[in-house]
């Protein structure tokens, strides 16, 4: 897949950031435009807590229509209860207005700290004039949902006359169901919202996902699409391609940005029973915090990949038959560490992106998983996230 | 529970341990042994990846009777196949050996670096002559298993007149099926071969299975206990409910003494549906990492406790009858965070023991899981341990 060496927004689709006054001088609030009413569809976090924009977001999404996003950083208006979805509510009419458009046209994002109730006075006046600062560069609109990202994220691919755009943030915080981040993503393809929302929940399902930073599971989780159509029909299988394709080299960007991270670590297991077993193992050693250490510390202390899937005790294993490798140079077989080259390692394990690849050899299943390795980044930014 | 001031073996037993050159200079041989034959029972990693002395332990215990334990550090002797299992064949044959008993009748451990040959030469020349070493203070023993603890770990109760003594290690690869440790408990009450199995599954299910360093998993965990019966019989209740608190005691040494933790992290989950979902929803907190920075950071950012409370998406829970507090201070009440004293959580947040309560008001099952804080010195220590 060729993407664009800068990205840009489809046809019909504006959008703009501001700093409304919830962080001292950052961006912290984005408005993403569509001239016209697009098909829509958006899949969301599995919590248990999901915060209020999650709440009003799934009433909205039902529509299948969508004139605008409109996002926060900051504050997530998560546990904050009537109060919280009030002002959700009143967010989306405070887009609306600004747009011309109507409250159920426009979903809400708000993501920062979970507990404490949302600034809305703030959101309300700083809604106020933004559509003046509409333009068309998609990382406009990234700067104002940053957390703890180091840099804006926005990605274009062509597909037939149709751009597919995504705009996405991660970084902590990020574990699937879904991987704990807001995507958005923009098309001027004509697609029928079924087919529009199958495709979404196929691309994800493989990409953000299968992404993991840390293990845990955002309250505020939404990836959404928005097809306004002005590109007219495009070829279907080619459209879910271009969009899987998007979403993995998405979901690489988040996760070799994760918080702290030095490095995209990437696990691929092949030969498994199942697609549920493969995932599971793939996500055991992305997750391992011996794993992603060994990676932080190019350390070749491969061992760690047997034990990673070792403890995946529902899944079917033959120790006997697991094999493993690092980019490309083999390390494990049959179960057996292999008398490698340690140098080789040591330096293939100090490379941007480290592909550990595991083959179970029990079937013919296979998934990747996408994380970063552990680093004191990741805990300078945690240890006192909610007191900087 | 009133645990002796200074741990002691119970009577006919002893051990020591010695440096035979696995490591440069510090201890990583130590031998247990009791005088006469002693009902045994034992408990062992449930990984797919189990270290050669967990295969060979399999096949020991079913005998139900020990006299000897063996351990090594430096070297785990996993994933070295049936070469492996011949080292540690040899080496429960070296402590029969030199103690005068025979190989079925010693429990072999080895635990360190995954995947590196066992120098099974340099362990049977360090047991010649060990037996002369043998002494009645456990801390001697507990030194030659050390790998990344920070101090030698043992603990003694009495029972009526008999005595159970704990010597156990931690402390990374640390979580569930089995705990990924050793711990070895020693007792001379007098107790039939399948109450004691009983026992020890239940004391350690309520204990090591309920603690997690890192969430991973150890190729190598081994928890076994042996009953010489030379203190007569012992009121069975007692036993058990000694058995029990010894061993949460010593999982919460282990778990302070986690690598890199400045704090013991206990997390108690109650009114929950059933026992397996208050476990769950109980190591989901304790593992979380971004609850480990808070507690590292004594940071009172306390909607992390909702994220991973909500991220249990297969446990019943409701949000709205959710409370939450820290060391008895109320943080969470009805799913909302409360408006509560910040300097007051971020003091207490930095005590030694940070008890994370959640009632769950959905049923009457609690657990309570056993954890650290997330530090830089687990990275330290983990990104470069293989070459170190």
């Amino acid at each position: 897949m060729q993407f664009h060496d800068r990205a840009v927004l489809p046809r019909g689709f504006r959008c703009a950031s501001r700093n409304c006054g919830l962080k001292p001088t950052a961006k912290d609030l984005a408005l993403f435009v569509s001239d016209v009413d697009a098909v829509a569809a958006a899949v969301f976090t599995r919590s248990h807590f999901p915060g209020a924009p999650i709440v009003l977001g799934r009433e909205t999404i039902k529509g299948g229509r969508l004139r605008a996003i409109v996002a926060n950083s900051k504050v997530s208006n998560v546990a904050t209860g009537a109060r919280g979805v009030d002002n959700a509510r009143r967010m989306a009419q405070a887009a609306a207005t600004e747009i011309g458009s109507t409250a159920d046209r426009v979903l809400v994002s708000s993501t920062g700290v979970i507990g404490v109730s949302l600034p809305i006075a703030i959101i309300e006046r700083g809604l106020k004039g933004m559509s003046a600062d509409l333009g068309d560069d998609p990382i406009a609109g990234a700067e104002g949902i940053m957390t703890t990202d180091t840099y804006a994220k926005a990605l274009s691919v062509g597909v037939g006359k149709a751009t597919i755009t995504w705009v996405a943030k991660g970084s902590g915080m990020i574990e699937p169901n879904m991987a704990t981040m807001l995507a958005y993503i923009f098309t001027d393809a004509a697609i029928a919202a079924p087919a529009l929302d199958a495709m979404l929940r196929r691309a994800v399902d493989l990409s953000f996902n299968m992404l993991s930073v840390d293990s845990d599971t955002s309250t505020s989780d939404t990836c959404a699409i928005l097809a306004n159509g002005l590109a007219g029909a495009v070829d279907e299988a080619a459209f879910a391609d271009a969009l899987r394709a998007g979403c993995i080299r998405m979901t690489e960007m988040l996760a070799r940005d994760g918080e702290g991270a030095t490095r995209l670590l990437r696990t691929t297991v092949t030969g498994a029973k199942n697609d549920l077993e493969a995932r599971r193992v793939a996500k055991s050693i992305v997750n391992s915090p011996l794993i992603k250490t060994m990676v932080f510390g190019a350390d070749p202390n491969v061992g760690r990949i047997l034990m990673a899937v070792g403890k995946c005790v529902d899944c079917t294993i033959v120790p006997g038959s697991t094999d493993a490798s690092i980019n490309g140079v083999p390390v494990v077989s049959g179960g057996l560490r292999l008398d490698f080259d340690e140098a080789a390692v040591r330096e293939t394990l100090g490379a941007g992106v480290v592909d550990i690849e595991v083959a179970l050899g029990v079937g013919s299943a296979r998934a990747t998983a996408y994380g970063c390795d552990l680093t004191k980044g990741y805990i300078d930014e945690n240890a006192a996230y909610y007191s900087s």
